[in-house]
């Protein structure tokens, strides 16, 4: 690997800037990734010259806009190998797709007595939806128990999914201990009992390779943020037979057939589940950032930062003072890491990274229960993107002992 | 006026093409607006130089994001004169936020026996919510009658609305007739009967002064992407109080003060009805393009408008066998008019227009009822905005003949 850069990071504008007088070290990736300057020139496009509202347009714009907006979604059906592009429902993002899976299929089919399986490392919007799910029908919402390197257990899984589970919820990556769960083991084990099975993809779909049809997974939900597009889109996929089964939750423009007075019939999907004007120029640049990601090949995604993490993952351990969570063997472990320095509030590590220029995230990455489940009340968090290199690896672990040894010493 | 161009038509790159190997003369603004090359450069800028996700990080490119993000809702709150910025909350668009309101207001506030009011010119978006909601509850859902020009008639509102009345929900423009109801005066009555005003507010608030407080309403929703702004962003209005008494509808992070594994307290105004990353760079850009609509003024730009259909209206009603839909009195006609030329299918009539460069909308214009109230199954639209001309006016009335001497005689 070259030290300094690789050959896509300079498709990245904003990582060619200085913070507190240092270059820009951006491990702040499962947060939001950045974007490259033919993403952004692919949004100047289409507003200089294709804007028009989709559908229902006979005009030339409105065909252009609309003909652009449907190829997206079938790119985006390509990228994760669904069998219909009317499985592809875009959402507001992976928050959006999981409350509508709540609340749609969750609202239908919850009923008092049934189970909602989830577990321990789940992020907020893959639990807060379960559990109100769980208060409102007086159903049971059971978590299971996590492994010693933080994986998902399959043998709790085993005894936590039931006849009476009705759906299972799991995070494909966890967004604090970097792991990638067994789901297509736990969507075979769903099934078995009868339950759907949910896949929060957040952190996996922009990372690694994700075939929604060799999971067997029911739904997946995923960011169009978090991979290069733009903010405020993101997908719920979810099986043909399944959707068209379920009830829409939002009411408006382009999701019915016919409005008559005192009642409304449905559209076909997935404009079903669409109401009102889409996040049209974020579907269609989505669309270009699955381009630009297939370009690259998501398994030499997956490998090149599995070889950052390999290079990293040791020099972390070796810092004394840090505690590194979820494995400590790089094969288990994807580019999200989490860690402390004792006696020291994450904030003030990562305020103290900041200061070198590198930009990591601190708290409790909306997975306050994971924290209790750790022990901790927050961490911080690093983790990276393909665009990241070695020399920011390095930089990370000069910064960490730097600002160690400042709060130690109050010098460096 | 100048015949050619205004002063604004020169910053938006969109217009400048042709279409059919015309000029571009694009007149489907009530359906989405063109962004002027300011506020494409500003979404550039921040995906160029701050693109993170908010709150939560405290790295530079989080405080930063997430300044302009908060700035952004001041922006908004300052143009619709709102009392405080945490009574602005981020939506996907007026659609979004007119299902929050009937899920989380409605939900919680209409019981069998009650009676929600809205009227025969409903957008599909300010129709279905409420009539899902009615049906859920045994509410019972009315509409107010038009008047002869088609305005919310306030004499039949009268009588509509009662004590039993929970909810009044009204288009402040109609995205069809262009008229500009009568919402004072109907949150008066509303509120003499102890009921909350809900205005829909997406062809209103790009078009005109729209302050929160004079209308005294209780609600409010706009589109970003009808007013210069990305697609994907909108804004729920509404009063703090109501707010803070209103139950969340999406869960996931930043909702939330504390998580535990099987109960969840929510986070304060705005953010407690903010679930996930949230469409980040459109709301700053949208807080641009409240930046940009002020410059020029929202009452000069309401008084242009007028004056651009004071001269076109005339003109259209003149064409023989051209049927104008809503008010012939330009002082009584924002700039949306509807219309439909004899024995020609709308759909026909728009391909007509669209092969002379002139882009209108047809069909039902997610407003059936509407149609169905004025007999008939669709119109054409032109919906002007202040960077269309009086040239556009001209094209607009030259094409129309146009379209209906080639289909009379298959020539022109």
């Amino acid at each position: 690997m070259d030290n300094k850069t690789n050959q896509w990071r300079e498709d990245f504008p904003i990582l060619n800037q200085k913070v507190n007088d240092e270059n820009l070290v951006y491990l702040d990736n499962a947060a939001t990734t950045q974007k490259p300057q033919a993403i952004i020139n692919d949004i100047d496009k289409f507003y200089q010259h294709d804007n028009a509202n989709v559908h229902r347009g006979v005009h030339t714009l409105a065909e252009r806009s609309t003909e652009q907006f449907e190829a997206a979604r079938v790119k985006i059906q390509k990228f994760i190998n669904a069998q219909h592009s009317d499985e592809i429902i875009y959402t507001k993002g992976t928050t959006d797709a999981l409350n509508i899976i709540a609340r749609s299929f969750g609202e239908e089919n919850i009923h008092e007595g049934d189970e909602i399986v989830i577990s321990y490392l789940e992020h907020h919007s893959n639990l807060i939806p379960w559990q109100q799910l769980a208060i409102k029908k007086h159903a049971t919402l059971k978590y299971i128990e996590l492994d010693k390197d933080g994986f998902v257990d399959l043998e709790d899984a085993k005894k936590k999914i039931t006849d009476k589970t009705k759906i299972v919820s799991i995070a494909h990556v966890s967004n604090v201990l970097g792991v990638i769960n067994p789901v297509k083991e736990l969507a075979s084990l769903a099934h078995m009992h009868g339950a759907v099975m949910v896949v929060d993809g957040a952190q996996s779909v922009p990372h690694m390779p994700v075939d929604v049809q060799d999971l067997d997974c029911d739904f997946l939900a995923f960011s169009g943020h978090k991979m290069l597009g733009p903010t405020g889109i993101g997908v719920l996929y979810g099986k043909e037979a399944l959707l068209n089964a379920m009830p829409p939750v939002d009411y408006g423009g382009e999701m019915i057939n016919f409005v008559h007075l005192y009642e409304t019939s449905w559209n076909d999907l997935p404009w079903k589940f669409e109401a009102g004007t889409p996040n049209i120029a974020g579907a269609i640049v989505l669309g270009d950032a699955v381009d630009y990601l297939e370009k690259i090949g998501m398994q030499n995604i997956f490998d090149y930062e599995n070889k950052l993490v390999a290079y990293v993952l040791p020099k972390l351990l070796k810092i004394d003072d840090l505690i590194v969570y979820g494995p400590h063997d790089p094969k288990k472990h994807t580019s999200v890491i989490s860690f402390n320095l004792k006696d020291l509030h994450p904030h003030d590590l990562a305020t103290g990274l900041d200061m070198e220029g590198v930009a990591v995230r601190a708290g409790h990455h909306c997975a306050q229960p994971l924290m209790g489940y750790l022990g901790v009340n927050a961490t911080a968090r690093a983790s990276f993107y393909f665009y990241n290199t070695v020399e920011d690896a390095d930089t990370l672990v000069k910064s960490i002992v730097a600002t160690k040894e400042f709060f130690k010493n109050g010098t460096v």
